[in-house]
């Protein structure tokens, strides 16, 4: 069992007319939704306005995989949730950010570059390749991922060379962008995956909903242990 | 030409006789004295009390590599001066962390890690290793480089997975350690190189500075280009 | 269920006593009696004396992992079984190479390299230290493996840059080791490690035992698809 | 300076007008022609028809960075010679692959996967994105590279993950490539670059003569030194 915590700053939903549409609850609830019929994965929410934005101490002790959707609220995530996630995950969490949360402070702070990209709102085809068939992220996925519309992400994304470059996304406007990569931090697994602006019903798409999941049980924390201490050791003689 | 900044913290050579001993002008001064036979470097120094630490927004800019060496006054150093390296090194800087530099803000900042590590100061032997004979940061160093005596650096080194790992470090007490490292972050390139702590005459053995002359040419800046902001281009179609 | 088949040359337990001492019905059968605790493993075994080394085309079609033993008769391994053996790992199988596998011809196949090292039979203390744990590979096992008496085998290993270092061996004599990777070729996973000389029980020790067990289970094929042939596929234009 | 041998198949320039139309003395000449500009090349030549192929002992030991292009023939070249550049590779020499040579002897020897992909020729227009402004193989190159016609070449490419993705190419048909990678093999480069079909003038085009001259005098061979050896070493015990 996996225990998933789907985070997202909740805010275009409620404020904004054309986001809500797509998704009246949320884009965590649209994912918590999507995400139900997988029964390895446990899934709670928790979102910006929550006390501690829903990440304490506790939630995070009893999270493997953390999901992370944020945009435009960046900026009003406090230092000391990010100090919290990171070293969750430097502990061994699973860490999945999406789309826009290329800029969020977690995925910022675990990178250690600035994560910015080009991007055009122009809502045409993204076709999404698959570098991997068979890789446990991309289970049941075939050669590309279609979606009919999608906002441009494109090169050069400012990331540190993936461990594993899974999918590149290509854009009729000219571009392409490395779009699921993974990436080891400490004990834990930082997976990012480029699809899912707000007006676009990426997060009701199967494939899409596919290789979320995939990731949130594979990325799933192993163990939990805090690495973040140096160590003072006594030699250990080898007698022979 | 590659423009060189070796920044040390200035700390103990000042206060503790042993150190100032090996060091009597610090740890800058005997590291720009070992390298000043290398034409191709121009070398300046800064240290912890200079204004702004010695790394104003010019000297970064005229910095081609920054070397960097702390140990107990890592938390003296200014957030908006990390800010400043951090810019630089994706903006196209090398950066050099040596030894106790581990836990430096740069470091760690650019990391995502906690760069945690074990450690015993009893002063014996080391081995490094050299996995890649040839690789320019390695340039004119054999099979192995042996120190009579340093600090004890082990594992588990919280890094993420170096780009290229080009020694290992053999201690007697029972120990290993990935002692020369790099990894791309941005442009920039970060080397992590271990040997050094500040009661050895480390820093006068000539294969050491080899390899750190290697290194501050081989990671010097090649570029400068603010990489941080997100752009927002117009599609470039295709006529055929 | 992953299914396994465990590849021994089984010469050196027939003819040498010393080794036969250790392991009477082969290193195959020690390993199968090792990882016959796993219910999640289904093991049969081949050796080079059976028709095809036992690797039929229809073994290698029910093989998920591969782990192979050899050492004083690569060369008698038959070339188009070493063909046989990379299709399928490009294919998805995954392949773990023991100890002295390091230079069989599939390894060597699949490295592009020569997968040269230094050794040393002198039967002394290794310690394997553990980079990173909670990793599947390593689930179960602690900051170090320790083993009474084993081969020394020393850097520099030629072999590609991993995609994943898991262990470093330590050897008292002064050398290290990358003794447990990872790479992923075509589809498939190749891991190795290095313990396992014939004339030490290494194969009887219980931690040995579960990080091949473990390897098994991770490595294991999750696709079959044939990768080595070009695609001419006609324009799948966008509409928009 | 770096001495480097352009090797090319020379076979279809003879035989086909409209390739002898672009390259009347062969892609080599076109190459080396292109490169002469550049004080540090020190360039020869080498085709298929000649004795050993122009590769001769002698010819690899003086040859510090290696070009290669071929397309019909591959199955023409001698293993022999195959092995030859691969031990020259590990020891230290630098190996370029352009276009069609993904599938020659050498690059898939040293690979050790298939390097299959999909492939039309549709002679339309190719951008390439350029992930890593200021790399020594892209100096001078900026956001992308444009060609009016080039044949499409698309994922999946049947590779190890690159040590580093330098460029991604995109097709206005729907696909993506990695089209400039490097690797490590031994103490060797070997980097592979996608344009090149043999009917369009892309060997003429100054932006893809530079990133080859860049990528010829960084790759070249620093080190000459034979690693596919074991060696059988004594113990060197520290003393302290």
């Amino acid at each position: 069992m996996t225990r998933v915590t789907i985070w997202n700053e909740h805010i275009q939903e409620l404020r904004d007319a054309p986001v809500r549409r797509i998704y009246p609850d949320g884009i965590h609830r649209a994912l918590a939704n999507g995400l139900a019929g997988r029964p390895e994965l446990e899934i709670r929410t928790a979102t910006l306005a929550d006390p501690e934005h829903g990440l304490s101490e506790e939630v995070l002790a009893a999270t493997d995989t953390l999901i992370w959707w944020g945009h435009v609220a960046h900026d009003d995530v406090d230092e000391r949730i990010v100090d919290r996630v990171q070293r969750e995950v430097l502990g061994g969490m699973g860490l999945i950010v999406l789309h826009s949360g290329h800029f969020s402070k977690p995925f910022r702070r675990l990178m250690g570059t600035s994560c910015s990209l080009s991007w055009r709102e122009d809502a045409r085809h993204e076709r999404l390749w698959n570098l991997r068939p068979g890789h446990p992220v991309l289970d049941g996925i075939g050669e590309t991922i279609e979606l009919a519309e999608e906002e441009m992400y494109g090169e050069r994304f400012d990331i540190p060379e993936p461990d594993e470059l899974l999918m590149i996304g290509w854009f009729p406007g000219g571009e392409v962008f490395r779009s699921l990569c993974t990436w080891s931090r400490g004990l834990g697994r930082v997976i990012y995956f480029q699809p899912g602006h707000e007006t676009h019903p990426t997060f009701h798409d199967p494939q899409i909903l596919r290789v979320i999941g995939n990731a949130a049980a594979w990325a799933g924390r192993r163990i939990r242990m805090d690495v973040t201490e140096a160590r003072n050791p006594a030699p250990r003689e080898t007698t022979r």
